[in-house]
């Protein structure tokens, strides 16, 4: 794959542009000519518009001339997946039904971005209402196989080359996965962190925001660029929040602990992931406990169902009635199911969740992290799924911050992650545990 | 006086308390403390909640035990001018007719404050609305004597050292000459640069926030924490905002250019006041230009008074119809003179303020700051005044970023501040130059 300044991070690429070397104007037109080309093929866009995004990159460029403050991601293009609404491009959700849908305000995220000095690239394919129907994107790597899902554009874009930066969002495993499949970084910080003001809402519990990027250091500039109480995000809280790039930069104390738990649907790995996972856990140096599910382990999946479902329904109430016969079956199949999660069931797994989000808080007492796949196997095939988002179930359902990272690859030389989750509101730990994992393994090849 | 902590930086202090050699209980305590034995004569504080504060320090300081994410202001208690809303004190604006008045949020200066760490120690006297009929504070100096206003009870209390600082507002010179009078640094940055949401609104052109503490680079630590794009403020701005420690701790490319520019209320300046600035500026190695005024700054005075009139005579409508009799005779007179303010006298004036703002961008290319004095003279006594705020005016009008640095003193050995004045949105700029006058000045002493 053809990737512009490949192998250089967006903190490099921003001191040239601060030092005058490089033109955000260049860069970003750079990327509008490798989206042209390439994308027909892939379909990670569901809308861009090059001459505006270049107008933006133009004034990036005079700002930085004329020495006026410049944020952390002066001039660097972003992509955002589309149901983050923008006040100067169409939002449609990935629905029929919104095609012609065009906000009039910006979200919280692209408001973020633009006052860290990006640049809007454009948006990028969403599946259905971020749901699991799967949308025309390819995966980058092998265009028969699917990029994951739902933020299918944003991964696929960041693994094109496209842009070095996107923005998605997870409410089971659709930052996670894609990620894993793309064969790029994934992280979804700890549910609170990035302000969900203006994104379609599908479960007010369990949205959350996610992000992409082609390396480490990226993701932690990114997430703090986002990162910011917003009253008008009923999961937002207004506590200091982690300092993201300093805790990737920072050095580890000891040598981090990792637990590594026998999940209930460890029967379905494929044996790629499993063989990959079980030899990275052998290399030396790594400290690592095995430990066996708790039972109730099964029960938080059975609860993120329920929950999922309870507010999904409601969320998209108005979709679900006044346009049923522009809605996927896939979608539709969800709702019949929907219709019959009651109050109770719904209020009882509230419960579990927050029985469980206690019992992680005293289990990260004594790990720094959990290490598992991000995702069953390799991408499948195209075809009528974007992969099951079950490796991620269990830490969305709690709001835990999750990372994957692209060290595996798979029998059909596709990528693999290994998913790194840490302690709530500790973003900041788990990105130096990952730093420490990532420079522990290039030192061991 | 006697101050706690004498002489540490609010950056020392936070580095205590996350080093665990001190902790933020005891130091909340010690202010509640010095408040208490003092506040009876000073009148600095509208509203206090000893335990409160006290139960928040604890809070942060098993914050800090714990590990978890830590603000640039973690544990350090802050006063609150009482024209912000605050969920869990009353807010009277100054006004007998609020004295019951319970915001339900928090307004978003104090949201900023708690993600930053900071410890909401309690509202400040204000003025009533923030205008000019004196309140009840006394200057900390000399008790015979004003502290200014409106922001009366902040600078009171930061000079009092009852707390290290406060947050003040400014629509003519409610910052610069309260900090002056007291002795200590005042900054009001540039307009939209901190959200005004929650605020008692007086005039939505000219209202800014304004900041106290008794050392530059603590101003510069609590402006970050504060700077932030707001779309519910109609001033706030998208775009990067200044860094603004990163300014103060930049060392000047080369030596500064001031500008020092004749008011035209020159003549008005006290004579130690005209002859400190004199003897300030005649410091070697001061790079001077001294400018007659435009003729059209006697203009920018009447256009700043003709749009505050206008303005806070529609903001305060309800309190102008609702409750006339609990209405000082100062704002009484001010409604009056207000009513006769034509709609096409307000746009003019808008139009004058435009072409200023448009006059200084070019202006700001050839000069680092304006050095002005802060107030006209020492403070006045306590009487019917809180001194004149027209040092104050046509910086405030244009949005300029104002400092007051506590550098001369006056016959009756009060303070007297010097003034800088910076180019708007270039707050960083004004913040390195005001280190570089202090640095240089100690260096010649």
């Amino acid at each position: 794959m053809n990737k512009p300044n490949n192998g250089q991070t967006v903190r490099d690429i921003v001191e040239l542009f601060k030092e005058g070397s490089s033109t955000s104007e260049a860069y970003v037109g750079g990327c509008a000519k490798l989206i042209e080309e390439s994308d027909s093929e892939l379909h990670a866009w569901q809308h861009i518009n090059s001459e505006q995004a270049i107008e933006a990159a133009k004034v990036c460029d005079e700002n930085r001339r004329a020495n006026r403050p410049m944020g952390s991601l002066l001039g660097i293009p972003v992509g955002v997946k589309d149901i983050f609404d923008t006040a100067d491009m169409p939002t449609t959700y990935g629905s029929e039904a919104y095609v012609d849908n065009q906000p009039e305000e910006h979200c919280a995220v692209v408001e973020k971005l633009i006052e860290a000095g990006a640049v809007i690239m454009g948006k990028t394919v969403t599946t259905e209402f971020a749901f699991m129907h799967p949308s025309v994107t390819r995966n980058p790597h092998n265009r028969a196989f699917t990029p994951g899902g739902s933020s299918s554009g944003s991964a696929a874009a960041v693994a094109a080359g496209h842009v070095p930066l996107a923005i998605g969002s997870q409410t089971n495993g659709s930052t996670i996965r894609p990620a894993s499949y793309c064969g790029i970084y994934g992280f979804k910080p700890s549910e609170g962190i990035i302000s969900r003001r203006g994104a379609l809402e599908t479960s007010s519990t369990l949205d959350q925001v996610g992000l992409f990027a082609r390396d480490l250091g990226d993701i932690a500039v990114l997430a703090d660029s986002l990162a910011g109480y917003d009253h008008s995000d009923s999961n937002s809280y207004i506590d200091a929040k982690p300092p993201m790039l300093a805790g990737y930069l920072s050095a580890a104390p000891v040598e981090p602990n990792f637990a590594w738990i026998d999940m209930p649907y460890a029967d379905q790995y494929s044996t790629d992931v499993a063989e990959g996972m079980e030899e990275l856990l052998q290399v030396p140096g790594i400290r690592l406990d095995r430990l066996p599910a708790p039972q109730s382990f099964s029960v938080l999946i059975a609860a993120h169902k329920v929950i999922h479902e309870y507010e999904i329904y409601r969320a998209l109430e108005e979709q679900r009635l006044e346009h049923p016969e522009k809605l996927s079956s896939t979608i539709q199949d969800v709702f019949v199911g929907a219709a019959a999660v009651t109050t109770e069931m719904y209020e009882e797994a509230l419960e579990v969740r927050q029985g469980a989000i206690d019992w992680f808080s005293q289990f990260f007492l004594e790990f720094d992290a959990v290490i598992t796949p991000s995702a069953l196997s390799e991408a499948p095939k195209l075809g009528d799924s974007t992969g099951s988002p079950i490796c991620s179930t269990v830490w969305t359902l709690c709001g835990l911050p999750c990372l994957s990272l692209p060290l595996l690859q798979g029998e059909q030389e596709l990528p693999i992650g290994v998913q790194l989750v840490g302690s709530r509101r500790e973003d900041d730990r788990l990105l130096r545990t990952a730093a420490w994992l990532v420079a522990h393994l290039n030192e061991s090849d």
